[in-house]
């Protein structure tokens, strides 16, 4: 048995995203060895998260300042015509780092399983609905991940936007860049002929 | 480009073991979307473990208390003249839950990839020797995994450990209980056959 204050951590670990016990305790392990002033500043970086980001209330990403509104959201240089919405976080940085896209985000906060409504409340529908309504946007780009969960709950934002009368569209798929045919998934390999142009 | 403290957290997170910045980034935008209690429990529990966790100056093994070792150390009962070294504390954990150990531990604090000398510097060789001098034991078993830095590393304590005349003993190689011959690995099969009994 560990002792307990090592267990109470292994088991606030093993909540965080992919961590599982067993990783969990290499955790505690780590911090435990690490010199005072690393773990201090562990301790610091952590207070100040809460203290400083807050959530953007238009698109749910989180950012730093005094304004109600994220860096990206308040961009007056951004079309306002066009909304891309994302699974996560960390989907918005991939696609911003990739500097084609100039239009605004909404952040879903992750993806359903199933259409159930219990399954819905899971992520930011009624948020996006309104945020639409809101907005005036010509063009959505629903740009969930290329998996199972993804295609249901871009499935689901497709049903849920139809009665607002705009535009929904997907991101296009086939090979990607340094891909080999041979290597390629029939799936992967489908899409490419289906979007040949 | 992340606000400063979620990228400063993300740099943190990173070096945890097992940890890329990927993953370290999920680890940031999970404490975000945490409850504020929540979160101070995790601040709560961390800035404790640092308070009263201590390292036992005789295995290594971290525990919680006011005396200089750890309770198993501290046991009478246990056999004073085993030794068992392990690579990690978690190994000591699995060791102790066979209930089949009864002797006494040395946490070595990693593993080695190559048997120079900077190599040795990385794990607790000479706190090793230094412990097996003081202590009276009869056997040490070199408990390191069956990997190719633990067999390094075993490699490593057998010869550093041999002038001080000490029968040092490796755990059993063999199939896992549970294994199928089909789908055993030629070595662990090999290590099976030799061992056979």
């Amino acid at each position: 048995m560990y002792p307990k204050s090592i267990q109470k951590l292994i088991d606030l670990f093993s909540k965080f995203p992919t961590v599982g016990p067993r990783t969990a305790a290499r955790f505690v392990f780590y911090l435990i060895k690490s010199p005072q002033e690393k773990f201090d500043e562990i301790l610091r970086t952590l207070t100040d998260l809460k203290k400083t980001i807050k959530i953007c209330s238009s698109c749910f990403y989180p950012f730093q300042g005094d304004s109600e509104f994220c860096s990206i959201c308040e961009d007056n240089s951004r079309n306002k015509e066009l909304l891309c919405i994302v699974e996560k976080e960390s989907d918005l940085e991939s696609i911003e780092k990739t500097k084609k896209y100039k239009g605004l985000y909404f952040v879903l906060a992750g993806t359903i399983s199933g259409l159930r409504k219990i399954d819905k409340e899971k992520i930011r529908v009624e948020e996006l609905k309104k945020r639409v309504r809101d907005g005036k946007f010509k063009e959505i780009i629903i740009a969930t991940n290329p998996t199972v969960e993804g295609e249901t709950t871009a499935l689901l934002l497709e049903r849920e936007l139809k009665p607002l009368a705009v535009r929904t569209t997907r991101l296009g798929r086939g090979l990607p860049m340094g891909g080999e045919l041979e290597y390629a998934d029939e799936d992967t390999l489908s899409n490419a002929l289906e979007g040949r142009k």
